[in-house]
């Protein structure tokens, strides 16, 4: 998808991210969307995180994913630097399994939202088919594509044997 | 915005949660994006939720927004039933605060997400600004409502006099 | 006892949770209770649940065991389609423990109740052993094995001899 | 309801739960479901609890209900004497709320179920359709009641004119 | 210590719990305090457990010790059968660790109190320091042997050598 | 009981906890439990805590009880200084509903026991109780005062007429 | 205070934080500390917290303090953008008590810290208390005046009259 | 840094605190901070712990980092006796994650304040960039190295190729 200009700018707050946001890649990839992947820390790096979210929507990005574990300050302070649509992904932390994580992400005051997914590998997953979502409600592939991976999921329920005693 | 047709289908569980709700009608009134509200239960009107959220993309709505408090299993369903993208509110509950409410919407597995906002009155004022965010993306009127709205509370925040100790 | 029309419908919301619900059916089969197991999502496949739900009654079911994790819609989605006893069991969920699985289940608003059982494979065993009690109203062969199983396991305590410091 | 032979044992741990549970013993009452209700405290009267519990069987009682708040052990406690199906509802404590209550009736070990309903007066509500649709198999008066309650209850949802902003 | 007639009752729901509560055996051992130990099961041996907790006095036991883990009912409902002090140890849980434990224990309604430890091991071992200082209120010799085992773990602590950076 | 030498040394760490604690007195004073009462606050005064507490042993004090909020650190210190038997009572705090206040006080490690009561006013009683029952094994005036309670409590339940539905 | 160069930055999410954070300025203003006070919204005024965080040094102010709630970025993102010690206050939030705000807070990831206080008041308070304490550290006056204000919060525990039973 | 006299205490309630608490020591170390660490238990040396608070600031030291879990006590009860600042560390416990440790840590009253870090390794951490932080107002060498340490963090993340789906 890096031929075609990015409409999903995926960032994470630290390198060890990664293992939890590649499936958010990989779906995306998957999917069809044009996308982008960065480490930005709101905290490590916040003039970078800043300029990033400043310059998205004139870079053409649609969407924003944003992940981050502990108080993860990430999606927030994005989505107060863009009017673009910010998803945030809580990394499980290694202390309180990801509880702090949801908060720090979910509980924003009015005025300032963040679109907020599941706590880990499934939030992940989930935030590619949000921004897929978002993007197909004008974008007929995507549309398409996000189609064919639902019916496929649920064929996949439908059509497994049924579990059976061992 | 009623003589438009709806954008945004604003749905809940119960009426009692319009009361939290309003909120949110008020501020997609504000912004100019045409929506329509209705109660639909997920456990006491299960076959209207199906079809409404089966018609939804066929009527030409673009974003769902979905509240419900205590096991809260509206946004979540009508997610199954639809590839639009669904804002999930959770009521703040009379006996834990809401933090049920919170995870029977964020916590989707992967596959089907819903896109979570925090608990209560900020909850509902952020869906309707998430809708605009989404809307915005295609629509300018919505994204220049938005850009006004934004502006001006920073300039409620940024004009206010200090805080005097009394 | 699969030769017997099924008593009760064992239903979970994925194949991963057949590892905790096999402890179910083991435990309704010791029993001799009449029963059928498969996997139903309310996410990824909601008209496949709600075919279910609708027709156990007509099939002949009494009760049906449902089970599900974290945002855990299936049990409460099935008994606001059907009139039949629905008992809910708690998957223990990878980042949470299942506590948003139980909150997901137990906290269902008034009108629509589910039976909650414990978190995890000791919920899983409950579930089959409170499917039997309920049958045991009015089937007194259920109702003996039942009442074999309690006087055994409280054997099972008594004649343990005591523990020792190693 | 009290002329005919009670078929579910209604009791509470305090006097108190009785705010509570009268919204239970009303719906049950509203159903045609003969009951009894009263207090047994399982720390207060222990022997009372015993006594009762090992009786409910022979006394006729289908279905017992038992609520009770903090280290709430009277649902467990009468589960561990009697065969029958013991539905629990966690009274709202003062101090956390019924999180408390919630964990000391759901949380039982492999061999002894509490079928666990939500915390509060819906959990009130919901035990008495929990022992209603359990009766309900064998009784076709309980069954078209119930059926009638929750036809009425989905008319209320659909028939209430939609919400306006004031 | 089992040739004096035993002071404190170790008792405890599971044979597993032992794996707990050795620890706690081992000390009393150590502080000289003579005791008793067995699996005394509130859900799955009720009638033993009521036995054992109206017996305990008379059999001139001065202190009860019970663990449990889950809905921890023993302690509760054995303090509710016997005027002896009762010193609750909530067992770490699989899926809540332990606070469901802790709450069930610990959340006893004005009347019928739990002395309760911590969970798990240093709650094991310090329901047998608890014990002792109990009984060393009117024994000199556990008295003694408590004050010197008081005394040593400060030793350990102050002759520990600082740690130093590896 | 001022003028018997005091068995029970009942402190608080702020004068507000006395609210909650005077049902802790109340209940010495009905029980015939000789005791004192002070506001001793483990963080204002940390000296007069550690006098209170080396002393206590030598003023012939047998029990302290000793009641906090938040991060309650007043119980586990006293236990620090003093071989006698400390009970805590978690006092309900401001913003977390005392949860604060129960594991600062129970979660106390191996070494250092602290025997912990429900939150709040519940807790306060039963810490006069499992004082009284403490200083029962060897005072059979106490004994007798306890087992009276006991069983006025029992029929207070028992007596009681059975709710009815208004 | 005003006359004098401030020395510590008081700063608060909204204008609704005052109620709280004046217990704060009060204190400050007692202990002699020179101080300055504003709304500065991380969500709503991201650009003025960058510059004020950003120019703190050069303005010579030594300590932030910076209260918010909910999902509470302020401390964090000021901390991020200066070297100076930022004092986080958590604000008590209306649906999750201040929970939300404290682990949004204090779970800062290594690298960038926030000295957390306790929630709400209490907090506000000891915010003032602790920036004393630093700046004390290499200014007399305020050392001094530190010390007179623990010696009077002693004494006022000390001072007390017993609390008596009503 | 042994050489120079030590300005921040480094203390912790158990030897096998240092395994989380090296890496502040490690941190401290590379910052040029000088420091001292030793085990004090507030519960197993509380007069150890009394005179190193008591004596502290006479010995020069600036800063205490005090780091324990569960009842976490040690921090509160060191800057109970010290007028220094105190920064407390939560250690991750095996029973409750932390979150024991952390409220018993923060949730302090007003007038004793405890500047709390988030819980284990980071927190750790971070109690060495804080201490090195309230150092740095007057303290040049400590400023540049902090300097350095926080513009080598921001590189580290800018610097790194941007993560790559495997």
């Amino acid at each position: 998808m890096k031929d075609q200009m990015a409409q999903v700018g995926l960032i994470m707050g630290s390198q060890s991210d990664w293992e939890t946001m590649q499936h958010c890649a990989k779906l995306l990839s998957d999917l069809g969307v044009p996308f982008e992947q960065e480490v930005v820390s709101a905290h490590r790096t916040p003039d970078k995180m800043f300029s990033y979210a400043e310059s998205a929507a004139k870079r053409q990005l649609k969407v924003i994913i944003a992940a981050a574990g502990g108080a993860a300050h990430l999606p927030g302070m994005v989505a107060a630097k863009t009017p673009l649509p910010v998803i945030g992904v809580p990394i499980q932390s290694k202390t309180l399994n990801g509880i702090d994580s949801l908060l720090s992400i979910v509980q924003m005051p009015a005025g300032i939202p963040v679109l907020t997914m599941s706590i880990g590998v499934s939030g992940a997953k989930n935030a590619a088919l949000s921004a897929a979502a978002i993007l197909a409600l004008n974008n007929s592939d995507i549309a398409e594509a996000l189609n064919t991976f639902r019916k496929q999921q649920s064929e996949h329920v439908t059509n497994h044997p049924n579990p059976e005693i061992k």
